[in-house]
């Protein structure tokens, strides 16, 4: 009987714990977490990401603030905002939304962003902490599959994990997190990309995959061994008439077929995908709580 | 025929390098780059790594400054001294030779030094832009190695790259360096340590082993396929009273019959214990350049 890690409850169950933490530190007088998040330009999934992390903080009892720039704004005064922002002792954590206008280096905002405040874990100050494993704020979506693998005691240590993708923001941070000591870490990780030969060897042999490839149904049952561990991290839109929106969203992992192979998987969407707007969440907590 | 990566003469070539640098900095009216070294209290061992980076400053023509601390300097005191020399526009680059007496906390004082004058790369700050490929200063001894790889043409690209150790100053960051684009990368990391099981499974698959484990002749010629290139890190002295000294240094890797196997190996000593000193130099120019 294969194990479906169903992101979409245990993100749920973390909410309800974070509006927990929230409520305890309310009835104690203290401030909730107050989250910002900056939007330049009208991009619909921006928006929709978004508005969805707005919303989420408002159903944990955080506070939240949405900055709508307009997309012919100038790097200088969006980094003025940006300083702002660092300096607002109301704010404990934001983020800026990605991507930005071609015209902005994307890479001298997020350097001016207060590590402090770093919510989304991007700056190099706080991924070289993770690397070094001091205290930090681990990116999202890692942060969501580690939680994953602790909540459902998903046996890591020792066990040899092939992660798919070498991303900044999933495929290196996850290698990194499992291969450490800790929870959910121990394991032996083999990183592959799009240099790497004979993929499907090394995927066979592996006791946990993890796919951030962004390619759909990539992962197939050829690929992976009999009781293996499936995270999959692909969400990718894929054009099909015969749905109202006009696609569904697929997977890196032909999720039939791997599904009846593995001893667990996480469906798409309702796996990693909701895991990542709690771990925001956890991140600022954690901000609000380390200030005071 | 085996290829012994020679540290000892590519290490020299290097400092040849780095003299032909500075005399045309001099030349030009440039200052030198000039290197500190912190030492804290007698330790034999400490005493003989710096002074080898001192003397190597003065071959290449570096200023250098060794600052002597006795092992009853409290940590304020130490801080004060880092703040000194974080402010002092002579000095490009320092390093705190460790360990540091036990009184002291390692991690604060390391996380004092401006990540400008972290010629030693162990810095968050510049172990995270290591990590998302920006400009940095890379630890010696994983730059040694991709200095290494990189001047004897070893070809990385899409190779399997088992790296056994995860330090954070060797086994952690060549696993992310092979694994990201450019010279001496894009190769498929298997990072392995002390919970991986069977590891001989995967060092068998290697076409490049990379060792900083610490434990002598660990890796035998069964646990190497023909043709594979192995990197020996490790440095470890064993008592035999049959030499002068009382002691041999042996490497991680049974160097005989694995030589015999392989397509190219470093020796110890004379391999990557060598570049080490290099690279440190190199920082130190590095430093000097980026702050013209």
């Amino acid at each position: 009987m294969t194990q479906i890690l169903d992101g979409k409850q245990l993100s749920a169950t973390l909410k309800s714990e974070i509006k927990t933490a929230v409520d305890t530190r309310r009835a104690e007088g203290k401030k909730a977490p107050h989250l910002a998040a900056v939007l330049v330009g009208n991009d619909g999934a921006s928006l929709t990401y978004v508005g969805s992390k707005v919303r989420a903080c408002e159903a944990v009892g955080f506070e939240s603030t949405l900055i709508r720039l307009e997309d012919t704004i100038t790097e200088e005064a969006l980094l003025e905002q940006i300083a702002k922002l660092n300096q607002d002792p109301a704010i404990d954590g934001y983020i800026v939304q990605l991507p930005l206008p071609k015209h902005i280096d994307e890479e001298r905002v997020l350097l001016a962003v207060d590590p402090a405040k770093d919510v989304d874990g991007f700056h190099p100050a706080n991924f070289g902490r993770m690397a070094l494993e001091l205290p930090t704020f681990i990116p999202a979506t890692p942060f969501g599959i580690m939680e994953m693998l602790e909540r459902y005691q998903i046996e890591t240590s020792g066990k040899h994990c092939v992660v798919i993708g070498r991303s900044h923001i999933v495929g290196r941070p996850i290698s990194i997190l499992m291969s450490q000591k800790g929870p959910a870490g121990n394991a032996t990780v083999t990183l592959t990309h799009s240099r790497t030969q004979n993929i499907e060897e090394l995927t066979r042999q592996a006791d946990i995959v993890v796919s951030a490839l962004g390619i759909p149904e990539f992962l197939k049952a050829d690929m992976v061994k009999a009781g293996a561990v499936i995270i999959d991290v692909g969400i990718t839109r894929v054009t099909d008439e015969s749905h109202p929106k006009g696609y569904v969203i697929k997977g890196d992992v032909a999720y039939e077929e791997v599904a009846a192979k593995a001893s667990a998987i996480t469906p798409v969407p309702g796996g990693v995908g909701p895991m990542t707007i709690a771990m925001l969440l956890k991140n600022t907590l954690l901000a609000c709580e380390r200030k005071a």
